[in-house]
């Protein structure tokens, strides 16, 4: 008995992520995939394919020297053995840097959610891991009230838009850090945060004091380093710090205890809670936060914009851009229609 | 109609305080006291006067020039309107640094708890406001679990020394860093704690690594700084830290933020609550607390060393002791027998 087999291509780490993330770091492969399938599997082509920040830091700590790169992508099944996931429809796969993949295990695929009008692609951000990113962390972490201060770092990005415009959703003045000029612009005029600090150009903490006067309750974070620090020494009594990532920081060394630490300090005088958290965490509870958030996207509160590379061959190159800044929003890697 | 009246001393602030506290901070002042009493009202004298970290950076948030310092005693009523407060008995008295007290507002006084065999004096350190704060430190917000790491700074200092002891009760394994060999030996031979880091003269990272290689679960912090900054970057995943104090930094300013905070990387890799909090916050939990912490007391588990200064002249010396490093356990200062 033959079998059949077609050619797919692979991202691998061509050396071990340290420091800033670089070209280098990756390696295109070609595999030969036997495409008969048992039952139960499924056969599936990637569509859309996601990068994100968290890839960086997971990188480092979980995959060697040609091991493929971790990703979640919208997938069309091409050939199924299993019922739950027939041919032509589209998947959420959670398979990698890869064009084709052959999946026995399922608790990688997830159906699509309903999206409604809105683009299929976006399962990858507003309304897939990114959103339930920032609605856990600004829900459960952050538990902002109505009235209170909130401050989103990477305001512009695709979390810290999204988390900020649940935090100004509950109620509460939002306070959008970023690093340009457009940002600030897209943060306010378009998605309704109420000031935005563009950390390159302005006085950082003069402008806290300016927008913040009675310091900041609430305070969800992606960037780490001295910016977070200054926002920490602003907050107020009893505040509340989430820290989902610490992209200024995913190049250092992790071991190394760090320097002059003053907010310490504020953490104490100030009763603060920062935590860090990820996501999946929360996963079980998906169902009732994907709700939630197509919710705010019907009545017009949550809405994206999205970066869209074209071909596989970019997967890097959009990877790349996520440490670069400059992206307003989410960035996806579009494989095929 | 006369009125009585009688001289007391007290010290105040002879200058803002900002900086390395130092004696030229502290001017001692008399006072005519009247003391005929009102209906309700107690005069008392002071018997033991507490100093603790936390006043000096309540000196420079509160406090203004001339201001009286802030402290509790144990008092002595020497004349008492107040049947609850009767004369010749002691009481716990929130009235500073001063000798004779005419008290008025009675929030300020609360009935010295039963201490048994106990010290009296113990009332301003294990089983007093130095007890509480380590213990609701250690259980509210470290929430050690048997089996769990725990890493205590401060370790042979008044809080310190409990906190570790509160957790070595609870099961865990307890590393106490300090200043010297003495505290070294003090917390491990005579407190019970599993392990102890000098440092002054130890590699940090070598000492946790090796003392703690799956990382730390707990921790309770009175330092800050790059110490602290070390152990939580020796965290493991979901630990919390309880930041009680941070006196390496209370001479810095506290609005000025801080550099190279790769913390930021470890609290989100860990996914880590770090937690700043104010002993008050569980004052109306005292009754508890104090049962808990005197049964530790004669079940022989928890117990503690005083530093004693004789004499009101030298509340400031021992205050200033504090931040030198170098006393094992709790200072307070008698004032008289």
């Amino acid at each position: 008995m033959t079998s059949t087999s077609t050619k797919c291509q692979k991202w691998v780490l061509a050396k071990t992520m340290k420091g800033a993330a670089t070209l280098s770091h990756f390696r295109l492969e070609e595999e030969d995939l036997i495409t008969d399938l048992q039952d139960g599997e499924v056969l599936c082509e990637a569509v859309y394919i996601s990068v994100d920040p968290y890839m960086r830091p997971y990188a480092e700590r979980c995959l060697t020297e040609g091991s493929m790169m971790m990703a979640e992508q919208i997938a069309r099944v091409l050939q199924s053995k299993n019922p739950q996931f027939p041919a032509e429809s589209l998947v959420l796969a959670n398979v990698g840097w890869r064009t084709l993949t052959r999946v026995s295990d399922m608790t990688s695929l997830r159906q699509l959610p309903v999206m409604g009008d809105v683009p299929v692609s976006n399962a990858l951000g507003m309304l897939g891991l990114t959103g339930l990113t920032a609605y856990c962390g600004m829900t459960h972490v952050c538990k902002p009230k109505s009235g209170d201060t909130v401050v989103v770092t990477s305001a512009g990005g695709a979390v810290g838009s999204v988390a900020g415009q649940i935090a100004k959703a509950s109620g509460c003045k939002v306070i959008g850090i970023c690093g340009s000029d457009d940002k600030c612009r897209w943060i306010t005029q378009d998605l309704g945060m109420d000031a935005a600090i563009n950390y390159k150009t302005d006085d950082i903490n003069a402008k806290l004091q300016e927008t913040a006067p009675d310091g900041v309750n609430c305070f969800f974070d992606n960037v780490g380093g001295d910016l977070a620090g200054a926002v920490i020494c602003h907050m107020s009594i009893g505040g509340r710090a989430a820290l989902c990532g610490a992209i200024s920081l995913y190049s250092d060394d992790i071991h190394h205890p760090s320097q002059g630490l003053s907010i310490f300090r504020a953490i104490v005088a100030k009763q603060l809670t920062v935590q860090g958290f990820n996501v999946l965490n929360w996963f079980s509870s998906w169902d009732v936060v994907y709700r939630a958030l197509y919710d705010l996207v019907t009545e017009g509160k949550l809405r994206s914009k999205e970066v869209i590379y074209e071909g596989f061959d970019k997967l890097p190159e959009a990877f790349l851009k996520l440490f670069q800044g400059g992206n307003l929003g989410k960035i996806v890697v579009k494989i095929q229609n």
